[in-house]
């Protein structure tokens, strides 16, 4: 069976193999740029993994997982626009690297592109994972217009939150296992197993991205730790704080939210000190640990050979306690 | 044999059938409002022509003709950003009715939902058409690109302009008519030869437009006349100017390029006096029939019955004389 770094292998060998240059150079250069960057790859390999649940011949996942990933990307570039982020992977984003046309341009380029994957010649089951891929782009949009509309909101419910979530983030890692188990020969019910695998370990994934942001170690996590707390983001543990505070703690922590001039290491200290107060990184990881057990749950429900599947069991786990 | 009026009644009553509204409102509400406004509906009238010349059945080009006007709407969104275009159709562009950020992302769902039109069960030939789609779809983006590319420099050659607008334009119009003849059962080669008289009239139809701003009247086109003098916009009319002036037209020309304050009825009678002194509109008026020529032959060549490709020379004469 194929691990994870198994994986990553075949899906950087492939990036690069697949052809990203062209012209007009703004056009394409920016997509070989962000294609470039070093990343984990985890939903291609998921494509793959779902894939190997039910065939050693993953062959014609390989380009589903490219599409997959070079539609992840586009999703990036131009959320970072949207987002007004100037950083991503440890690198200037496209539209600040070039600048907001061509980073529009070129990502509407890369989202074409990930469907000229899709009808490559080696996918065999077309016309199964068409409909699979173009219902999670669509939520993945919607997932990011939800964010977008609850910036500046102070009472979005946890639910609202957790919707939000699942489309921005989830469901793409649950559509990346279902399109490989389909490739790999999977009857629906068994690849929409998968999916609801991927679907509750993609919640957990974001939740615990929530988490790292605001307490993992600087030096491992590659991200600035705090920025979330600095940029008022939407996280989890913000609204579970705003739920669970008191009189007292909720209006220190609103006092924060509103401020415009503060120095950004106190107001991270600060902020911290509320969630440590209301325990809320035990709040949280609760939620992940349910998330993960009831991805788990779909998982070993999956009548296949426990070998077949525990690679994937063992990825569940890395996002989990992964602390970067 | 339908009439682009029969084929144009077609889209607009499907173009209200096919769900276009749904959560969150900011994501679906500008592509309700962008595909709601009243439009000629060339392209997707093209697919189901391009159908009705090898069948009376045309059913199945139905959905393909949706995701063409689909697709086109969503480059008219993106584009109007790039841009910077404040109006579209006499009303406000999505980013300006909305804000960019919701004209980004709006713009995805647009052309994601194009891809999900040419998914719909009703069509037949998806392995055969999706290539198509996928390749015209990249060079589109491109055309946009060179143009972006193109802005600011007074040296682009004939040629090169020419390309940008068989890129951004043309090839949509080509692609329309090839997949509307695969979709009613044509060969290659007879798909190829509608392929390329649309390829030709589409460039006619661009030039024709070029022409149209500078020379038609305001209150039959629509636009307000000298939109693309105003704006130093490439034109053929202004490369073709370029190219032939002598010294004395050429500095008086480029000097109006260069002015940054300046009446804007003013400009637009003192390039036009320039354009007619060079005789620009009878140039590009020799281009356009010169296209529309090549493009006619191709339509000629095709073998079938005369009657079967009347109404696709009529629509070629149409674009030919049109004064809006």
């Amino acid at each position: 069976m194929l691990s994870l770094s198994d994986c990553q292998s075949v899906i950087n060998r492939h990036i690069n193999e697949i052809k990203l240059s062209g012209l007009p150079v703004n056009l394409y250069d920016p997509v070989k740029y962000m294609l470039g960057l070093e990343a984990k790859r985890l939903r291609p390999c998921l494509v793959l993994m779902g894939c190997n649940v039910f065939t050693d011949q993953i062959e014609a996942a390989i380009y589903p997982a490219l599409a997959i990933e070079v539609f992840h990307n586009f999703t990036l570039v131009h959320d970072d626009i949207m987002d007004q982020s100037d950083m991503r992977r440890n690198h200037p984003t496209v539209h600040i690297q070039w600048n907001p046309n061509v980073a529009i341009l070129s990502g509407d380029v890369m989202l074409i592109k990930a469907y000229e994957l899709l009808t490559h010649e080696s996918v065999v089951n077309l016309q199964q994972i068409l409909p699979v891929f173009n219902e999670t782009a669509l939520r993945v949009c919607e997932g990011q217009q939800f964010d977008m509309d609850y910036e500046g909101f102070t009472d979005i419910t946890i639910d609202e939150y957790l919707k939000m979530v699942e489309y921005k983030t989830a469901l793409l890692v649950a559509a990346a296992l279902r399109i490989g188990a389909l490739t790999g020969g999977a009857s629906d019910k068994e690849a929409g197993m998968l999916y609801e695998f991927g679907r509750n370990i993609g919640i957990a994934f974001q939740l615990r991205d929530d988490l790292l942001d605001v307490f993992a170690d600087s030096t491992v996590f590659g991200k600035i730790t705090g920025n979330d707390i600095v940029t008022n983001k939407k996280t989890i543990l913000l609204i579970e704080a705003l739920n669970v505070a008191g009189q007292d703690k909720k209006s220190e922590l609103l006092g924060w939210l509103c401020k415009t001039r503060f120095e950004r290491n106190e107001k991270i200290a600060a902020v911290r000190e509320i969630y440590e107060s209301l325990h809320i990184d035990e709040l949280v990881g609760q939620r992940i640990r349910q998330y993960h057990k009831a991805g788990i749950d779909f998982l070993n429900q999956l009548p296949c050979e426990p070998d077949r599947k525990r690679e994937l069991a063992c990825f569940s786990d890395y996002l989990l306690n992964r602390i970067k």
